[in-house]
This record gives C-alpha cells, structure tokens and sequence, in this order.
C-alpha cells in the first residue's frame, strides 16, 4: 500500500479493498463488519435510540485523544443522553489525498479501543477521498437500547430537580487551543465516553430526569438549551462549577469564558433534589467523575431560561454561544 | 440568516440553531426529528439492518439529481440490498465556508423529497463548518427493519442462479462527467431508491437470493466481489447488459468500459432459475425497472470469479475496477 492516501482508495474497487483489509479490519473486527455486505444485520430491540456525529477536529492528534477517540465517545455520550445502552456504531470516513497512512491506522485504532471501552460495536463502515491538504473527517451513527423506563429528554426536567456537573469543564476547549498556540501546559482533552457513569446511576436507582454530555457551545449552550426545552428555569451557581488550575488560568489569560467552552467527556444530570447526595457519590465513584459537582438548581418558572449566580451575588443570563465560538473543535 | 455559510453556523451555539430552523426544520420535519434531542428515539424491531455512506459528489448539482437526493437513495438502497425496510436515517452535514445557503436548501429539500418517496424518514442530524472552497458532503446512515426470512446476502447466491440487471448501466457515472466537461447530450443520472422494486419482489413470492446495487465500480466490481464473497462463479454475458444508446456513445468516445461505470438506481439480483420470468416482469413493471434483463447465471466452481462472456464468443474476467475510477462520483 501507499504511505499516503490517494484517489484510487476512494475508487470503491481493488485499493479501497486494499486499505479495508489493511487498516480497518483488523482494528475493528467483529462478527457484524466482516459479513461486509452493504448493510450490517444485527439484533434490534422494541426501543432505539438512534444519532449522528460528524467530527472534523483539528490537530487531528492532541493531548490525551484523538479524532478516533472523538468519534467514538461523541456519538456514544449522545446515546446515553437518550437513557440508552450504546450497541452499534457505523463509521464514515472522508480522507483528503495526502493523509499518511499512519495517521489513519492511529486513529482507527484509537476507535477500536474506545468502541472496546464503550461496549459498542463498529459494524459497518464507507471510505470517500476527496481533494485537500491530507485532512481527515470521521462521520459515527449510532444505536443504543432504550430500556422501559430509562428514556430519558429535556422535558423530563422537573422544577427543584438538581443540576450535577459530571466533572471539571473546559478541558477539551483547553487543550485544542494550547495544541493551536503551541502552548506548553499540562492540559489533557477529557474525551471519554460515559457509560459506566450513566448506567450506574441508573443501577444504583438514581431517578436521572435528564443527562446532556457538555460539548461544542460549553455548558453555558447546553442549560439555555435545556431550559427552553423543558419551559422552566434553570441556575448555575458560579462558584460551584468546577474547573482545574491550569485551564482556569489559560481562559483567565486568553480572555476565555470557561461556561462556553466545549467538553468531550463530562456531562449535566438533573436529579430530584432528594436523590442530590446518592448521585453524586455514585458519579464521583465512577470512571471520569471524580470532580462532579453539585452546581445548580430548577425551578418552574416560564419561559424557560437560563441564569448565572455570580460568585458576587450578581446574576446574569446564559445564553448560547454567539459567533463562531472555537471552530473546529470537535 | 447570511447568505452563505460561516463558522458560526457551525459553533454549536445560536447560529447553529438559526440554521437548523430555518433550512433543516421546514423540509424534514417529523415528531422524531423534531423532538431535537442528542438521539432520535424510535420504535425499533427484533432485527435491523445499520449502514452508513458519505457522499462527496462533485457537482453537487447534476442532470437528474443532486448530493441530496443521492445521500438519501444511496443508504435506501443499501438497506434494500440486506432485504429490509428502510426506516429511519440520520443526515450529517460538513459544509464548507462559503457554501451558498441556497445551495444547501436545495439539496435539504432534494433529501426530504427522496426521503418521503422511499417511506424513510431523517430523525437526527448534525452540522460542522470547515474551510474550504464552498463545497458540501454529507453523511446518512440508515437503519431498515428485516422480515423473518427475508435476510439477504452474498452468501444466499446458488448455483444456477440468474442475474438479473434493473436497467441500464453507467446513466449517474455518465451524467457527473458529462456536467465536469461541459459535454451537452440527454444523459441523467439515474439516481433514484428502489424501494417499491424491492419490496414488489418480495410481495410477488420471488425468492430473491441477493440483491445489490450496482454504484462506484459499476457492474464488474459488483460481480467480482459477490463472486468472492459467494465462493461461486458468475457470467455475465455481454450483449445483454443493457445501456442507453447515449451513454454507449459516450463511453465509446471517451474510450470508457461501460461495466465499470458507476449508477445510483441500479442494482443486481440473483433469483432462481425457475423464477426468472416472473422476477424479470416483476422488475420491469416497477418504477425504474423498465429496462430491467436477464444478464447472467451462476456456477458452482471455487475459487469465486466472475467472467464475462463476450459478444464474439471470448470470455474475459472482471476484475474490481483498477486505479482511480471516476473520482468523487458518489
């Protein structure tokens, strides 16, 4: 094979066959991808939850991911949120011609390990190739299970529901940007998927009303996105949401509102007052957070808006990301 | 709304939701859709065929069709091809920057259209923004609902079997280089969902063994890979592929072999011998069937290989189309 990619890999004939065979399959193996037939046939269930990711991150390579990592944990986290169990996963891939061989085995191995950590199977997948600067850009779809009971969506969002933070935000933001700058730091991207999390709440009897993962437009976007959903309104207090030293310090000296910066791996859970304490221990027991954190409460009040407790005793609107926020940051 | 597409639009933020509203929401809407959740959940079924396909076709805008159209038809007819029931799709849209908003309307619009025609309907999407030249690709995976029984695979080919062709080949392969070099003639693309085909086979008692739509390396790879995948041998016989007088013309000028030219409305079926009366009228009495054939049969020699039985009496074997093909052409 060439160490580079080219046109004809994307011919759909003998070189696409080629690098199927050569990097995808041995990476990605499983009884539903190697039938290699147009489609995948897998076993269904009554209740789906079904969704799309594209992923056009850049560097492709960063501290503590990678766009395989990406493509995998973004579209299994959007899974959770609906209260599913993430099963399957398909993976389109639009290569630009230049793109070293070497960099599509790493990521599509870094797919592997994570549809391994996830318990998702990658069962079916297609390869274009365009034109361009040796890019890479990585579609997933994905089915999860949705058991009686667990769906979950924002309407669910009662009024004195509280709002946990799964752990410190602004990490990815964070380290994308210190890759762009070349700033050195010890900022690792947080992408991960959230499984084990998200069914231990449900294992443990944690009542989860609703689960949003913290992406693209930070967790200022999701709650004003929330908030409308559900007509009720939504507080964050801002001396609780958590966040490390050194990603505060580089939104601090970059201008960067931490609130609306982007996460691969954490997430917003509502939960009945009550229960506040229970889910809490059970996300800080689980694998990714350790720093969770009781930052917000709901109330009924329409129509539904989100808002800021300063750590002033001011208060403020939160609104979604204006203008371009980071491009290409997932 | 801009009139072309920005980064903003691809933030994740208030743009974002501007766009969605206002180009996306209108020409798909369903209760699935418009839910807006991070997962579509749906009803789902004891067995599912999952596929996924990015389109990359340059120019997005052709003689009979359009990359919205093909993005929805092309994962149709994968579903198809594994003998379910196309159900659901997801859409994932990488628009570069610079994309006029009308051109995206137009090809959302294509989608919806194609989507009501094949009965499927597009329950979640996604969005990104990347530099560029003003270009779009789009991703659809798809999952369809299979019938007890009504499975399909490479692996159902039988000796004996005949190979029946939809219609005339190399139309879509034909349309795109005749747009790319301004070559003024009647050719369309024969984009289209074979759905009803599909479907009426079934419904007729035809015991379809394998079906498979004949895209990017046109009939000879197809037949090459089924030959493989079967273990069986397949001949085709050359006077009996049926091609326009128009796109024979073409691919004689421009010193092309029509066998490798690729369609986005045609498949390949094998059907038992006995029933290939009936297949063939079934077919031709479908929407886009008319000029459907019996092209071939099957043998049962290992290793598999297809061959191609020429008009002057030779046979040659096909092979997977070489080289580059005809880049970007889906």
């Amino acid at each position: 094979m060439t160490e580079r990619i080219t046109k004809a890999q994307g011919s759909g004939g003998a070189a696409t066959s080629e690098l199927i065979r050569e990097v995808f399959a041995d990476e990605l193996s499983n009884e539903y991808l190697m039938e290699m037939e147009d489609a995948a046939a897998v076993p269904g269930e009554k209740r789906l939850a079904f969704t799309t990711d594209s992923f056009v991150v850049t560097p492709l390579f960063f501290r503590g991911g990678d766009i395989g990592r990406l493509a995998v944990a973004g579209t299994v986290n959007d899974l959770l949120c609906r209260g599913a169990e993430p099963k399957y996963l398909t993976a389109g891939f639009i290569l630009e011609e230049g793109l070293p061989v070497e960099d599509l085995k790493k990521a599509v191995h870094s797919m592997g390990e994570c549809a391994k950590e996830a318990g998702i199977k990658i069962v079916a997948g297609d390869t274009k190739v365009v034109e361009g600067n040796g890019g890479m850009y990585i579609n997933t779809a994905g089915i999860g299970f949705i058991k009686e009971g667990e769906e979950l969506s924002a309407k669910k969002i009662l009024p004195k529901d509280t709002v946990l933070i799964s752990g410190n935000i602004g990490d990815h933001h964070a380290a994308i940007l210190s890759e762009r700058l070349s700033i050195e730091n010890e900022i690792q991207s947080d992408v991960a998927p959230l499984c084990v999390m998200a069914r231990r709440l449900f294992e443990e009897g944690v009542e989860v009303h609703c689960m949003r993962d913290i992406t693209r437009g930070g967790i200022a976007t999701v709650l004003a996105e929330l908030a409308a959903a559900a007509d009720k309104t939504i507080f964050l207090r801002e001396e609780t949401v958590p966040a490390s030293a050194p990603v505060r310090s580089l939104a601090g000296i970059l201008g960067l509102d931490i609130l609306t910066m982007g996460n691969e791996g954490k997430a917003v859970f509502f939960v009945p007052k009550e229960q506040e304490e229970k889910a809490l221990s059970v996300i800080r027991s689980s694998p990714y957070g350790e720093n969770a954190c009781i930052a917000g409460t709901v109330t009924e009040e329409a129509p539904g808006r989100a808002w800021l407790k300063t750590g002033i005793g001011g208060t403020r609107r939160l609104s979604p990301v204006q203008g371009e926020g980071l491009p290409r940051i997932c």
